[in-house]
């Protein structure tokens, strides 16, 4: 059964559904006994259903033709799932072990089949909530975002190939605009939408509002953010986009995929792992006071970009003769390419600050929060841990080209605390 | 006559095409007689034919598949003459005075018909080797530049239009990857096509080749080049670029339009005219010293920048509602307009200064010269006019940050006389 138009799944029709699609069907082994399907979109912006057999699972995503959080009200094109599918399957073919396989997409339902993460895989948010540590994620995250980055870029691809892909990206752009007004305009401005822990953070949020110094890096962030095609960049790389067990490290959720400014992966990662720092000392208590593991996530924060430059650096040695930005009848000789490699990392170390502090800030005073401090219950605790996370994220993105490295960040966020 | 494929014109086969097509035998009047057809290709890539009747005239323009003053061994899309149109209509409705009307377009033939700028409208440069001042010159560029900018970028535009214009212009990749050849990557390496004056610059030509802090700077250009999509650019604004009277200044030949950073058209226009700057103690002889020419040469540069500014930033403050790169209501407050202007425009200088000086030095050691200098039989007097542009070229791409004005740049200019 083929739909001819769009239609909104729910169980009955997705089975239906399923049985008449062989590519997901036959990961069931045509086993339909005993099915179960469990809506679990926790996200904002899709249906989410979990199809386990006796013999076989996998996951559907669905996009809808609204932001399901707002509701109807927000349209949102449901488009959006086929540029998740491509960068899936784009980003996947560069980092496998990170990325969950693909089984099936449909165009007109806008639905996506594909690997499901099974137990104890979570949601890598909840784990730093729950002050759980990590010990490989530095190492696949970074690992992730190296390659991805990387090989999607001039220094693996050539100017034809690039542009074509950068084509085909533009048609993301309604995502591309709702990034653009949740991180670099409403918390910039009064909108419906901003919301903080209120009365507590009243003056902060008025204070960012006001801020022409920081509305000046902010507009420089954004036009990196809409004009600079640097890589297929996953655009939403936050630590509710990411799954993990003790030993794996799965990215999902790349439907805001584009070609876009690489900091902004990066940033979005990092500055969501400062938030949940800064977050602890809401659920530190009696029996945990969460000291060790902040200073985990510290470690983690340094040893991702760490491990990133050291590979970036290293897939770029490996590829030096691939690609159009650097080429080798120019850039050959040794101490210029380690010349133009510190100045690569050294503006992205820049870059990721600044776009991770934007997205810090609008977490905490813009439209969607993060269940990091939403979960604190003390809101004048809560709104404490999140004037600390402002405090370092106004100064990431005011100072970000004042930071050598990754370490002097490190201890600008100790000092804040 | 429509032709279902691709043929290059001689004259038998244009007099027929003009009169099966009417948007172009209307401009003659239906009148036939007394036809006088001229090829007058002069540039390095096209067949241009001159078609002057007793009751009207225009110019056909037609793109081959391969770079004209090469040969058929570097081939080259025809499908730039599609780009060359589509950017003459976008440009020629944003700046009418200042491009020449289209009246025609055939993609299966990559052939433009349009109006015919008739004398004694002849090409800037040749004016600038003449020592012919144009006093509307500054203020006509300022114009068509601040106009064909703004308009075409997010200062204008909002995000869904603009990302819809870059892709198309995406497919304009072959004529972008010509650029990024012989601006940012022959000069630097041993390249069949490079040459220069020598022996007198041998060692000057070697010098660019080794200087790693250049390099390093041209890697920086050619990746705004490559990834920026600010606007819609001409792509190729060199003072041969532009034809001129005393009253009238005409943009002609966008064929490498597509969206990229805004300091390449202005910076290529400048670094053309310092070009025509230093050319002329070649041109100089006991008749005229062409001291006063050189001072109008200044002038027009200084010029050209302050009107440009100036008209750019009221083109801003008029339409400050528009567009999606400065939303109103985070950017109200006239204080912090004006602070986000400078801020843009001085970035914007130090751009303009870097491309325009890997223009001047590509022009000097690179495939193609320019007339300016090439016309100076003296080999030994034209490789001192060649070295002393050389000098200031290094300095504005490796300083172009210390720049505070266009005043310091004239400033630099004079210094290296």
């Amino acid at each position: 059964m083929a739909f001819s138009e769009f239609r909104p799944l729910d169980e009955k029709v997705l089975i239906e559904y399923i049985k008449a699609t062989p590519s997901l069907s036959s990961k069931l082994n045509n086993n339909f006994d005993n099915l179960t399907i469990k809506e679990v979109g926790d996200g904002n912006l899709n249906f989410v259903f979990i199809v386990v057999g006796s013999t076989g699972s996998f996951v559907i995503k669905q996009a809808l033709p609204y932001i399901r959080c707002i509701g109807e009200s927000w349209p949102m094109t449901k488009e959006r799932a086929y540029f998740e599918a491509l960068a899936l399957r784009e980003h996947g073919g560069l980092s496998p072990d990170h990325v969950p396989e693909v089984y099936h997409f449909d165009r007109t339902m806008s639905l996506i089949g594909m690997r499901y993460l099974e137990p104890p895989h979570i949601i890598l948010r909840k784990g730093l909530i729950a002050g759980i540590e990590y010990p490989l994620l530095a190492d696949h995250m970074s690992d992730y975002i190296a390659r991805t980055l990387f090989f999607t870029s001039l220094l693996y691809r050539n100017t034809t190939d690039h542009k074509r892909a950068v084509a085909e990206f533009c048609g993301n752009v309604e995502l591309c605009r709702l990034t653009e007004q949740v991180v670099f305009s409403d918390p910039y401005k009064i909108s419906q939408y901003n919301h903080w822990t209120s009365p507590y953070l009243d003056s902060d949020a008025e204070a960012i509002r006001e801020d022409n110094a920081l509305k000046l890096e902010v507009a420089e962030l954004k036009s990196l953010f809409c004009e600079r095609a640097q890589a297929l960049i996953h655009g939403d790389l936050h630590t509710g986009s990411v799954m993990v067990t003790h030993d794996s490290t799965q990215v999902i959720d790349p439907e805001f995929a584009f070609y876009g400014p690489m900091g902004f992966d990066i940033g979005a990662f990092l500055g969501n792992l400062i938030l949940a720092f800064f977050a602890q000392d809401g659920h530190a208590d009696e029996q945990n006071d969460r000291k060790a593991y902040k200073d985990w996530i510290l470690r983690t924060i340094e040893n991702t970009w760490n491990l990133f430059d050291r590979k970036f650096v290293a897939l770029w040695d490996t590829n030096k003769d691939s690609g159009d930005a650097y080429l080798p009848a120019i850039y050959n000789n040794p101490g210029l390419l380690q010349l133009v490699q510190k100045k690569f990392i050294k503006d992205l170390l820049h870059d990721s600050l600044g776009f991770g502090a934007a997205k810090m800030i609008r977490r905490i005073v813009g439209v969607a929060h993060v269940e990091d401090f939403e979960s604190i219950a003390d809101a004048s605790k809560r709104a404490g841990c999140e004037r600390r996370a402002l405090e370092i994220a106004k100064l990431l993105l005011k100072e970000r080209r004042k930071f050598q490295g990754i370490a002097e960040v490190i201890l600008a966020i100790q000092q804040v605390q």
